[in-house]
């Protein structure tokens, strides 16, 4: 299997798994110094176990569904859509690995609906 | 030139080119009928001259960096930095491709900065 034919696979796994809340399997996807970012907010977690113990305490029944994935080589996006009760939002999640095929860098975008700016109606519709 | 290639350096070229407001050759990256999508602001944008329009209407002096492409046969994800100003964005891009390596769909994320929600500080440090 090619190096980006196994980021693919991760790249899904890594959704799936932290959907089915699987922590073994989910933690042996990434790499013990795993590092986490959440660039909207300045957070970063550093290590597979705060990683981990992260989501275990992330708040709110939710579950995740894997919506787009490319892998190039040793890097990948995913778009994901997470749902909590009624709410659902997209998240926009790059992964870095290791030439092992480990993540080791994970950054997290959490994209927020924000008004339409005026000015540009003549241009657009809405969905 | 695989499709992968292709389609990378379509994904470069899409940033590099808005960035020059090259409007010619950045169009040329583009079907006829390529959509733009701002999930959003739910904002949807039809036709290529429309979507130039849009790009040349847009306000401020803004300059555009290309920071990562993911490039996987005929899709793609860039993520780009847009600054005006003392101001710096992050945007992230999905894109869609014919089987020729036109530009069919443009997927836009915006992720604006928030605070950080309590009751998780003992697992992240702040960049």
């Amino acid at each position: 299997m090619d190096a980006t034919e196994q980021t693919r696979r991760t790249a899904h796994a890594y959704g799936e798994l932290l959907d089915m809340r699987d922590w073994p399997a989910w933690g042996a996807l990434l790499s013990d110094d795993v590092v986490y970012e959440l660039p909207q907010t300045r957070e970063r977690i550093r290590g597979k176990q705060a990683l981990i113990q992260f989501n275990v305490e992330y708040p709110g029944d939710w579950q995740l569904t894997v919506r787009r994935v490319v892998a190039d080589s040793r890097e990948a996006a995913l778009w994901v859509t997470f749902d909590v009760g009624d709410d659902s939002h997209d998240a926009l999640v790059w992964l870095e690995l290791t030439g092992d095929g480990l993540i080791s860098k994970i950054t997290d975008f959490w994209p927020e609906p924000y008004d339409a700016p005026a000015g540009r109606e003549h241009l657009t519709d809405r969905s």
